[in-house]
């Protein structure tokens, strides 16, 4: 595809991108609760909304990309009752309420780091923004949308589905809504089960609370994006995103705030990605089908055979378009651990690659790369990029042989853009980036008394040791690059 | 001293530390205002709260350390007019204010993180707690501390040095301060000179604004950390710091906010850090006598003839006791960098000590240990530590030669506890520490061949190879520990 195209969940159709103003791209995606560790589908989630953020980076585009933090709010069974998640927490680590969203958001921004995520514009924090949750829920209350019941307030889907469809994003019907709804405790102020909080009443024990016109209490889960995103987007913007899970009650309740709010349903285009099961099941805390993303790291796992490093995993999410279901297992990352590495082994080969051959080779870079930027045009299609990659992999392979396949400015910009692809847009970083200081310097030290004896033992004619020494060096993970420098080498693993 | 003694700078006294509650520590230390890159004076002022706080854990304490993000009310004199750090920061830059905030917030943790500075339990934003600044306002109006005026609403020190003194923590006198004061814009709706602001209603082009009972505007600079100290750590707690330049108007406002809003001054014990000059003036933009924390790291200043890395620099600050005023200049920091790699090695030299001599030795650990209590005791006197753990070092290398110096208990706890100073309380990394995965993996690869290749030597009697890959070892910053393994190695630089 020419121009960019992306899925809009609540038309249900993949749509061209035409930003609302030009050059620009206003994006809200919803963050972690941070009362545990983050999850591996979290990591997809997010990882899948940095490669999207990267290419509208790629693309030209001035982005402000609002991702907030959720601490508090969120009950523990994402309806209107049960406990604050952050407030149990806090009970069962006999901390403060505020020291756990501050721990998990630290643990949390340490994943993204390790997976070479982009910071996000804007980090938003919930609490931060309790005045302006306060202020929507008085206009919804103003306009009736909005009614409040022993000192709690809760909206009116009633009231908001004479002229409105609530339901209409994760295509539901109201009549079946009312059906399949439990009875639950702390439903006894609501008028109708669907309804939901905007602003709960805190009961005596409860810890995180604020003074409001109602009641001192809390705000309801939903209203902190409302609210955050009006502020710093404003009321119409270009990409809401999230999870799937967050499509139903979270951004459907979204939606009727906005529009309660401003007449304005927020995003232009609502991206979901989809979920990420282990070996096939769905991933539970409870049956053990579980797996943290710092497990992968450290091959800690009872369902892996190995640790697997941040770009690999990377990798591994990007070889599924965001829109599929992905499954995780050791087995498939084990093939995206290698076929990684083929895609830097190239890299690699590429850059040592002599000035030979034609100027102009037998292979159309510029064909070939706006093969890439297609793929990517539609719906952010990373496997079908990924697909090129390898193409361009096997290109590099046999121009070896025969340089004029690529000839001198075919291997210079074709260099160029699979680093863009690979680094800028992917946000796999470069093996060689990992290394800090003194390792380095004494690697490079030790290289050169290893390049000697090397030079020795074949002066010696004594090819025995010369054979040893280059097994030890690949089993070691360097590469030397004969024909160049003398003691130029690579490490590749 | 046996029991750790603090200077408090509200009584100017050293005083012996008692906890208000037994075993806990609550402490509340003013974090940046993220409107631009935190300077070096900043770095000292909260690697000497880390310290501080590492100690505090040293000693069994559960610390609560609670330091702020400031990301409003900061204006950019300081003072009560004058536009908002942050907004005029977003102008310059044509980005928004809580993009400001954000940019420059996570520069601080980077800077943070490379200093090895261990998080805080809580960083709140001061915009986060507009509210419970809210509230604090009304209460000093009913008090009648506070006054309104034209939509702002002033803390009246006039009022409030009827019964208390306002200036005790500077040391500064009523009449001193007014006779002193200036005749200021903005000023006119106030009282008196020395009123401050604690709301102040926004103009129209004012971006950061929020809902008040006064005005739409925002907070008081002073504020946030009454509000914030309160919230997280009660009307009583008991240490406040922040750097020295903070006691006046900062300090002084927020006690006297704290005292009209609680009754309480806050804090038990007021601890200030000093200043930090460069080449003996004071640092400034205008002058050009200003280093930013990472030009150290990265070597890229006129004041400086290399680069020196984190640890060397944090050692140089903890050279000096957080009360002296501290030069930095690139001699002094050539002098601790030699200064940290003897203590290093020392370490290192007894990590690898063979396990002889008698049972004990002569050297007393148990009292030496207990000297550098003593001295952490004595107001985190942490130069003095240092004395003592350069006494180890020399200890160390005598007990080469004389192995009934340590003996082999001795050594034991003498490794144990030299790693609790250097790495737990002083926050030293580990040189070994810095090396990631795969460089120290090739290095570990290349060194099998290196001792090939020296064992070869030695057995043709190729003593020239031989002393040859010695030289070459030691300039890659490899140090060989013979004795013990034949390939065993340190990587010491």
């Amino acid at each position: 595809m020419n121009k960019l195209h992306i899925y809009d969940s609540l038309s249900s159709k993949i749509k061209p991108f035409e930003p609302l103003e030009k050059g620009k791209v206003g994006m809200y995606v919803c963050g972690p609760t941070v009362y545990n560790d983050v999850h591996l589908g979290n990591v997809r989630t997010f990882l899948s909304f940095d490669l999207i953020f990267r290419y509208f980076k790629y693309l030209g585009y001035k982005v402000k990309y609002v991702r907030n933090i959720t601490d508090v709010g969120h009950l523990v069974n994402d309806l209107d009752e049960g406990e604050d998640k952050i407030s149990a927490k806090a009970k069962a680590e006999s901390i403060e309420p505020m020291e756990v969203a501050h721990k998990y958001t630290l643990g949390f921004r340490n994943v993204m780091r390790e997976f070479n995520a982009l910071p996000p514009s804007i980090e938003p924090i919930a609490t931060g923004h309790i005045i302006e949750q306060i202020e929507i829920i008085k206009k919804l209350l103003e306009t009736k949308l909005a009614y409040e019941s022993n000192g709690s307030v809760y909206f009116d889907i009633t009231e908001y589905s004479k002229e409105n469809s609530y339901g209409e994003l994760s295509g539901r019907e109201i009549e079946d809504l009312i059906n399949g709804s439990r009875d639950l405790d702390g439903q006894k102020d609501k008028k109708s089960p669907l309804d939901f909080a905007l602003w709960k009443k805190a009961s005596k024990s409860h810890i995180m609370r604020w003074s409001s016109p109602w009641s001192d209490g809390f705000p309801g889960w939903h209203l902190e994006c409302s609210a955050m995103s009006e502020k710093y987007l404003g009321n119409e913007f270009d990409i809401h995103g999230g999870g799937i899970d967050l499509k139903f009650p979270h951004h459907e309740c979204e939606i009727a705030q906005n529009v309660g709010n401003s007449g304005k349903k927020g995003a232009k285009y609502w991206v979901h990605t989809n979920m990420l099961t282990l070996n096939g099941k769905r991933m539970s805390k409870s049956s053990g089908n579980v797996l943290l993303p710092m497990e992968i790291i450290k091959g800690d796992s009872k369902h892996l055979t190995k640790s697997y490093d941040s770009n690999t995993t990377r990798f591994f999410i990007h070889q599924a378009q965001y829109r599929s279901i992905l499954d995780f297992s050791d087995e498939a990352l084990k093939a995206s651990e290698k076929g990684y590495k083929k895609l830097s082994s190239a890299l690699e080969l590429l850059k040592s690659r002599k000035n030979i051959g034609p100027e102009n080779g037998s292979f159309d870079v510029k064909k070939w790369n706006h093969s890439c930027e297609s793929a990517m045009n539609n719906d952010f299609n990373s496997p079908q990029l990924i697909a090129y990659l390898f193409e361009a992999s096997k290109v590099i392979q046999q121009d070896i042989k025969d340089p004029s396949i690529l000839g001198k400015n075919g291997a210079e910009l074709l260099s160029e853009k699979m680093n863009i692809w690979i680094h800028e847009v992917l946000g796999l970083t470069d093996f060689k980036d990992q290394g800090s200081g003194i390792y380095k310097k004494a690697l490079e030290g030790a290289m050169n008394i290893v390049f000697d004896a090397r030079k020795n033992a074949r002066e010696r004619k004594d090819w025995e040791t010369s054979d040893s020494i280059r097994d030890k060096l690949l089993r070691a993970g360097i590469q030397i690059n004969d024909g160049t420098n003398e003691s130029d080498f690579t490490v590749t693993q």
